[in-house]
């Protein structure tokens, strides 16, 4: 009946009634985890989290005090960030129009969700399959043999490992979304009262997710270690030692970034066919501004923003973080093990530790992002950015304490007193990289800067040269980010080498770790950084929302200045992710080296790139990314043709809908949308995932045929590392000139160069459209696919062997 | 006073006097060499070049007869081209409005190319300064010592064969732009009376420069190989061994490629900053047509035409051959000191008996497409394509048979009797690549096929879904080429392996070799693909002639079916030029780490990409090419948007233009052109040369001090290989995509999708501007920059180490 209603259209204003979509509920959906946690009553719940802390401490007490630490201190954040959703929560939802648009979008986004992780769920259970079989049909070492880890073991906790880092990549996203979906109304409600209640509301709901989702991943790899600990007896006489557990979490890794490529890969095609969509019809072709309620695909395009940049960036960090440390606990422990260091814990834990000072400084840092109450109107007229700046400056500075903290109390060692400090300096050249990303990044992607502003100018000579412009920008853009994390490594690993550990022949040992610890360094402010990347989706939203409810100017004019923000925020988190997935990728690389070399019982020191098989494998290792980028942007192109073609079709069909006086339908775009993306993930994402197996399986029968051993191992590793360079690179070019597009854009708009309207404008709006899919979807996708084939080689080496 | 008469404007038809440009000479400019040659008898010059034939037979005939065989074919081929040459002069010129036209063009083509070349040549003598400095510093092996080859004979003789690759390389452009600035005038004349002579006339002009080039790089290294042959006493007791004189032949690959960079560069930047600028304000803001004699860019684009695909893509291919046969003259030695075969020189000169052997076939594929006096009215309807593939086929067959004998003849060896049949092999995996190659091209770019018809109606929805196709099509189509690539290399590798060739320790030795003689197999049709690929170029002008001569509609016909064939041909050049660079790269690189393990005294045999600064070295590898890539093409937008400005104010300032009324002044918008492109060209050329050279210096600096002793070979290593492969990657995305671009808005012109003036059509004309530095300056760029790091780190080594 209400279907009806929709499809004839009321003619009423269109707050009449709450949106509802044929093909969806019209009550948000929560899962029962979540409806029992929010049904609970705040104290039992705290009750419950105690008894389940009392369980975890036994078995983290029986490994060593840091784990005790570590999970103390997640606990801990999770409690902060319960608060902050209770805080968040209890902001007023806005007039019924608000609430009404918020529940559509909620409606869609949830409806998305679920039909997403449905189809990767069941492809991460068919893979799991495959990794079983695997492990099960593999030879094992002796050395295993002799650790009780035989071949049903070492199956079962890959695959546990697997399904649980999915399990937990699947809770990170979906948390992101669930609060994004949330907060948005309700900072659209508070930008009628004050700019800076909004700002604190978008902040703290970006806060709540970037905690759940660094805690997860931090507590994950923390209760994995101690189970293994306690179940497989480690260092007890006989079985397997400390130094080799952390090996056995690479499992974890490669679930969470299996999960976050689908989740990034869905969600970039679904925000960014909706978003290119609407613009190319609504804003080019009928001139009518962003987010207007007459654009059939506004609500898909609202819709988007949630499930692509909050549900899929909570995926993407959750996952980088967990690869991070994991890829450096294999470091620490070889490491520990080459030293012959009589206590390897505090190597091997040290990520972890990390991480759980990045929860509590963090926390400090968004708690520094205060109210109304205190700076009252006086506030409203403050700049958003320089108040996160400000909130980022504290983070970092207590981050450079409590890193140097970290290193005294973890990395000390009587062998080598002073490495600590050595260490310490490697953690200060990933801050120092991490900001220096963030500066390039804003150079190349603010109006305020030369790059842009060249960009806008070549918009006035047509949209051929706005382009042309665009890519050449994008492409040099690559160039800074290069040589900072050149020097970054070369830096890091000298540092690591001088700081006088040295293995059984004498040789100095700590280069690999120091760069791990860069990483490290470089990720030590990741759940500050989450929180202002989470902002900027949640910003656009309540955009959206008060321009759909027709507020008045000056509403509107407090949401685009967050939304600015929020663009220029988001720009920087990617530059810091790109620079972290290159530095995780170089440490799963040794790992993979490692690991290969303890299965095949030979050492495997060389990626001799003069031989061509391996030469083709890093052939093919380019290959794949450029394939991949292809793939992703023309889901995109297609996507966004059958929105244009739809909008165009109600635009002829309803001839009212220009003069408000028939409704659009918008259903039916979120529909197109959603379909679309869902059929359209998985031709990316199959290639991602087979094409490294089929390569290695296919040189490691050539191999055997040709009598060289370790081929296929070897073509991997050189498809590996260049993938690694040229989706660095792709993915910086992709993500810089999205962003520069986009602002050459909103600069115009400012009413330089003729402004809003002009010839200029329409080039630069054919700009952010081409952008769009380059900085939402293929690039962030190329983060995750980076990580996931370090992940992916590590967990499957048995096949090339 | 003309100057005057131009700028005021006379009201009277165009062509009332020849065009001239304040800054040009109105005369053609004919360099001393041609006009003497010009100048004098047939017959005298044919006794001349029959003592010239003496003087070189002396030296050859001390060599080798291989060596004679060779001087011969390549002096009867300068012979048969003389012949072209003549037979296309004696053409007509057609009504004196076509020849005031032409005679612009030329003195605008020549104009530059006298500046452009006054600038590459300073470089190049700064540069032999340079190298002379390298190698009469550098340290000399004992082997050298004793075999006479000091330290003053080998710098100057990297010297002089670097110059004397220089000047080759800037011969081969200008004879190919000399002859296109003379057949073009031609071709419009003869297009007017018939099709059939009007392609045979292209065919036969770009037949010319195709010998000219082809043979003149075979001469070019047949002559410096007796020479040194002779002058260094080789093989006698003592002195240097035949198989290490190619070596000494790399400074003329170096000086080729070096001056085919700046030319390609220079050229590219002009052709594609006149034609996007012509077109974005004559097609897309005025809707005037293509090569309307109302756009004042007009002669720019049709000079760009010129200096850009004749000259440039002239200095390419000749580079592209030299630097083939180099580097497998170089294994072919190498190997066969490995083998200890008895008489290696079968062995080197086999890639010089190829191209001899090219050259025939390839006379006999020219002649082969026949003018109308055989085939009359009919021949006319015939489909242009089908004529230059029917004589592509006959040169593949003659190849493949001519192939299979030269195998025979030279690379028969009694240690293996079956290993010249191997190698045949191996000959043809490359032709089928070659051919393998044409298909692909031709699948992405050619309206009949998929591709581009999906990218065509991706613009029926908008500039923006346009970009985003043109953009994934042309990284999609990267896979296949890669594909073909691998398995050609692994093939011919194997094939190579198992001919039967043993080194002393009895391994198999031969896999290299069979790369080599792939590489060769796929050059085997070199100069009958050139002169498919100069056909275009000159087609394209004759259009342009007929165009602003006003000729009826059937001529413009004619010459637009002839440009849309050229169209196609150079798209399908590119694949085979990219693809035989890919080879070629692996080839020197495999030279260069021979020539570091001779210098360094100590064996070099493995790039091993786990070394942190070796892996840094890839990373700056593949970012010069992205970087590259952006300076290029943003070199061509700059100018493009200073064209689109002056075309604009010449709109403004001169209203009548477009009624006819007023003359717009053609000689401003050449003078903005080719001043700004020579600018333009020199930072990135400058890039590509400082780089490799600065990353390999401060890498051994690096090493000294850590103790790493070939650090900076093997970084440098790396560089060049991740370069090599990143830049087959982004040529293959830059031609295919601008290629699909061009097409796609073909295609629509031809009425589908709403046809010319259809939005459609503007969001296709949008992708072409945009295809149009990608395909022609940056794409092309990279084929010869890729071969130029090859040979720079060749020849610039002693810097390294």
């Amino acid at each position: 009946m209400m279907i009806d209603e929709l499809e004839n259209g009321s003619l009423g204003p269109y707050q009449d009634r709450p949106r509802t979509f044929p093909n969806m509920r019209s009550k948000a959906y929560t899962p029962w985890v979540f409806r029992v946690l929010m049904g609970i009553n705040v104290r039992v719940l705290f009750v419950l989290l105690l008894l389940a802390f009392a369980a975890v401490f036994y078995v983290g007490a029986s490994t060593s005090p840091i784990v005790v630490f570590v999970l103390s201190i997640c606990i801990i954040s999770f409690l902060f960030s319960i608060y902050l959703t209770k805080w968040v929560l209890s902001k007023d939802e806005g007039p019924p129009e608000m609430v009404q648009i918020s529940d559509a979008i909620r409606d869609g986004a949830e409806g998305f969700f679920r039909t997403q992780y449905g189809t990767i769920s069941k492809m991460a259970f068919l893979l799991a399959l495959v990794i079983l079989c695997i492990y099960l049909f593999r030879s094992t070492t002796p050395q295993q043999e002799s650790s009780s880890l035989g071949r049903f073991t070492s199956a079962y906790i890959t695959v546990a490992a697997f399904l649980l880092g999915a399990l937990c990549s699947g809770i990170a996203g979906y948390v992101g979304m669930w609060v994004s979906v949330r907060a948005n109304v309700r900072v659209s409600s508070a930008a009628r009262r004050s700019a800076r209640e909004a700002l604190q509301i978008a902040v703290r709901a970006g806060g709540f997710s970037a905690m759940v989702v660094v805690g997860m991943a931090v507590i994950g790899i923390a209760i994995l270690y101690a189970t293994f600990y306690v179940w497989l007896e480690v260092d007890s006489p006989g079985a397997m030692k400390v130094t080799d557990l952390p090996l056995l979490l690479v499992g974890y890794g490669f679930g969470a970034s299996f999960v976050a490529l689908f989740a990034q890969l869905g969600g970039g095609i679904y925000t960014k066919a909706a978003d290119v969509g609407a613009d190319l019809v609504g804003k080019v072709e009928q001139g009518i501004p962003e987010d207007d309620p007459r654009n059939p695909a506004v609500i898909a395009d609202l819709v988007g923003d949630n499930v692509g940049d909050c549900a899929a960036r909570g995926a993407d960090l959750f996952e980088s973080i967990a690869a991070e440390i994991i890829s450096a606990m294999i470091l620490g422990g070889s490491m520990a093990q080459r030293c012959k260091i009589e206590d390897p814990s505090g190597f091997i834990l040290f990520p972890l530790v990390v991480h759980s000072f990045d929860l509590v400084i963090s926390s400090v840092g968004v708690l520094s992002i205060r109210g109304t109450r205190d700076s009252g109107a006086k506030a409203s007229v403050e700049d958003p950015m320089a108040i996160l700046q400000k909130g980022y400056s504290v983070t970092i500075v207590l981050a450079v304490l409590t890193f140097g903290l970290s290193t005294r109390w973890l990395l000390y060692t009587e062998q080598a007193p002073s490495a600590w400090f050595n260490f310490a300096l490697c953690g200060l050249v990933g801050i120092i990289t991490a900001y220096a990303f963030v500066l390039i990044t804003k150079y190349y992607t603010d109006y305020k800067h030369e790059p842009v502003r060249t960009l806008a100018l070549a918009s006035s000579t047509g949209h051929g040269t706005n382009i042309i412009a665009g890519v050449s920008l994008g492409l040099e853009s690559t160039a800074l980010p290069v040589l900072v994390i050149s020097v970054a490594i070369i830096s890091a690993y000298w540092l690591g080498q001088t700081s006088g550990l040295v293995d059984e022949t004498g040789n100095p040992t700590g280069g690999l770790f120091g760069t791990a610890v860069a990483t490290m360094g470089m990720l030590s402010t990741a759940a500050y950084v989450l929180t202002m990347d989470m902002f900027g989706p949640i910003a656009d939203n309540a955009g959206g929302i008060v321009e759909m409810s027709q507020q008045p100017e000056s509403v509107r004019e407090i949401t685009d200045l967050l939304d600015a923000v929020g663009n220029t925020t988001k720009a920087t988190t990617k530059g810091f992710a790109i620079g972290s997935a290159a530095l995780a990728s170089f440490l799963l690389f040794s790992a993979y080296m490692d690991e290969v070399a303890t299965f095949a019982h030979e050492p495997f020191k060389q990626v001799d790139i003069a031989i061509p098989e391996v030469f083709i494998g890093g052939l093919l290792g380019s290959m794949l990314i450029f394939l991949f980028s292809a793939w992703s942007c023309s889901a995109v192109g297609r996507t966004a043709q059958e929105v244009v073609n739809e909008v165009r079709r109600q635009f002829i069909e309803r001839p009212g809908i220009m003069d408000y006086k028939e409704k659009p339908d918008y259903g039916r775009c979120v529909a197109i949308v959603a379909s679309a993306s869902l059929k359209e993930m998985i031709k990316p994402g199959a290639l991602a995932i087979v094409s490294p197996l089929a390569v290695g399986f296919l040189f490691r029968i050539l191999g055997h045929y040709t009598g060289h051993p370790l081929l296929g191992a070897k073509v991997v590793a050189a498809m590996l590392m260049f993938a690694t360079v040229s989706g660095i690179l792709m993915a910086l070019f992709l993500n810089t000139a999205g962003g520069a597009w986009d602002n050459a854009k909103k600069y115009i708009e400012t009413g330089a160069l003729g402004g809003k309207g002009s010839d200029c404008h329409k080039a630069a709006v054919t700009g952010d459209t081409v952008g769009d899919p380059f900085k939402d979807t293929a690039g962030p996708s190329l983060h995750v696919l980076i990580k996931m084939l370090a992940t992916i080689t590590l967990v499957m080496a048995p096949i090339f062997l």
